[in-house]
């Protein structure tokens, strides 16, 4: 707590890059759906609960069955600004939330595309300068109409990207058919957040997998997802293609930076993938992309910073997830009313390893807090 | 080159934990099969070529359908001291190479294995001082026929513990019905080398993968597949039942290094998975789990390090799989006949990150290279 109030009453901007919302529109979407993803009313006087991941509505999941509780700071903006206070947070560079607008009908997916981002940015408006936002683009539709989309997002203040999925156009991020989107987001400088959601087959996690509550699929099958989308680009020659395309990856990267030298190694001995005048995977992660600094230990934004440079790695938290559980409050002799004001473990978790992977290291700290944001984002 | 030359001439033991061998008798087996996993004789003059990962049989697939050509470096055990001469390793802790014994007839699998365990300590035998080995269970037998195995184990001069893979039983790692077979092994002080075989579904790898060769199932598929099989070890309690046990994970823990700081997080914020008097996962990389340092990269020795400790990162080569392409050796004008006395890439790249890793770290490059291995697995 203490580290945090420092960081509060210092000189340092700390921005978050990896914050989540839920537009009003969109929830209004979700509620009007019955099968995943959408939100369920349920009790008289108990929240509505989202169900975004395959298997959350199956009531043989006891640990899913449920999904969650969804209250203001998925769809107040005003809950995400206290919630930034709580933690220190100048600046958010707001994002929709998995599964964004992938599940959309391809004739109504342009349309809601324009709505969500006009939507997100007007957010940005009521606080000016603590807000920035990556778009949506609408994946289920053309690519005719993703480039429309795309072109549109210069002509909002506050827009620097988009928010992406692993999925593209329905076959992955190596999917050829995907070069004029890359083109347009390099041409318009717009980054991709990429993110993941859809996570690994679940046969992967075995068995007894649903006992584990959501650690399988949420600590491995998300961060592996990420790994194998971003390979997938990489090896298929996107950044080869479009040099200046600038991906954020969420989680660090997912495990990219630790596989990375794995990688090349397969590479190098893999008789029947001899690529001319490849660029290496090292040389992509120090160019085209930035690591956002979620990953809960020292020793992962260490492995970050080894990869792409202390320069290009960024804070984050993923609010709204991983609040903190009531069980741990009730512990502290908090009420639940106090969670407004409560600093979260989650974010605790990841300053803390900040601090402590660049406690050696002057400077760098308060870039991976905010400055490489600010100049890499074009948050200034 | 010149590193290497320093090593081979210092004093530094260097002991290779992680390199294997397919004895006579394995390769007869697989010469007898004609599903996977099997060895085909093919054209006359030609080597016979080894195909033990599905699909590698497949003649859709480009890259894969001709599997591996097996030379003596699979099956003499003089090809792998040669090996290490030329590289200046001066022990190495043999296995038998994936899939092991997990496709046997349950019937013949009691059998095979103590005939393939004599034949690991025979070959040991031959070299005495320079070879030790990890044996090789009958799981697809009963629990009954593996514990008799395990039992039998310490009776030899040279076996340090069992190398397996992820299936155990059938059911994975986190199967209560392993337990015997837990308990038998901590008993018996016999070291797990846990290592992957299966991968991950080959949808995870999208419509591409084959253009890319081996390169995303080896990359990839192999390190997740180890970091799921041990973190169901881990959430379903195997190392609070048994604290002594101890686990060598193959290729620096797959990606568990990077993301037990996740897996942490996601433990502590499960509304559903609580369970009393958890070990961290950070206490159970210390005190359970070794590293080998096959990883590629000095950021991955560092992430290892800083997992479980130098103390408990150990150099390995995964000889004698990854050997040099061809058309390297055709670049260089060496013809095929300097094979033998070539170094290879995979062991001179992981040479340079264990030397990069611990360049300012006194002595722990010399634990990492030897020390370790001959303290935690009483090679002295």
């Amino acid at each position: 707590m203490h580290q945090l109030r420092n960081f509060a009453m210092s000189k340092v901007t700390i921005v978050d890059v990896h914050t989540h919302v839920y537009p009003p529109r969109y929830v209004s979407i979700l509620k009007s759906r019955t099968t995943v993803p959408y939100v369920r009313d349920t009790t008289p006087g108990q929240p509505s609960r989202l169900i975004i991941l395959p298997g959350e509505d199956s009531p043989s999941s006891h640990s899913t069955a449920a999904g969650r509780p969804i209250g203001p700071e998925y769809y107040d903006i005003n809950a995400k600004i206290a919630f930034m206070d709580t933690h220190g947070i100048d600046v958010s560079v707001i994002s929709l939330a998995n599964p964004w607008l992938d599940f959309l009908d391809p004739r109504e997916a342009a349309a809601v595309a324009r709505e969500i981002n006009y939507d997100l940015d007007s957010m940005c408006k009521t606080y000016p300068g603590r807000l920035f936002a990556f778009g949506a683009l609408p994946l289920s539709g053309t690519t005719d109409v993703i480039v429309n989309e795309i072109e549109r997002l210069p002509g909002y203040n506050y827009m620097r990207g988009v928010i992406m999925g692993t999925g593209g156009l329905g076959n992955g991020l190596d999917d050829l058919s995907l070069d004029p989107v890359y083109r347009a987001l390099e041409a318009n400088n717009m980054t991709i957040f990429l993110h993941p959601h859809y996570g690994l087959p679940k046969e992967v996690f075995g068995p007894r997998a649903a006992e584990y509550g959501h650690v399988l699929p949420l600590a491995l099958g998300f961060p592996l997802e990420t790994t194998v989308a971003v390979s997938r680009m990489i090896l298929s020659g996107v950044f080869d293609r479009f040099p200046k395309l600038q991906v954020l990856l969420a989680h660090s990267g997912g495990t990219l930076p630790f596989l990375a030298g794995r990688l090349e190694s397969c590479i190098a001995h893999d008789a029947h993938y001899r690529p001319e005048g490849r660029r290496s995977i090292w040389d992509v992660l120090k160019v085209n992309i930035m690591l956002d600094a979620v990953v809960y230990s020292e020793l992962g934004v260490r492995a970050a910073a080894a990869a792409s440079g202390g320069d290009r790695v960024l804070f984050g938290t993923d609010h709204p997830f991983f609040p903190p559980l009531e069980a741990e409050e009730d512990a502290k002799g908090e009420s639940a009313d106090g969670k407004q004001s409560e600093k979260w473990l989650s974010v605790t978790t990841n300053y803390k390893a900040i601090r402590d992977a660049f406690s050696d290291n002057n400077g760098q700290e308060e870039s991976v807090l905010g400055g490489n944001a600010i100049r890499l984002l074009r948050l200034a």
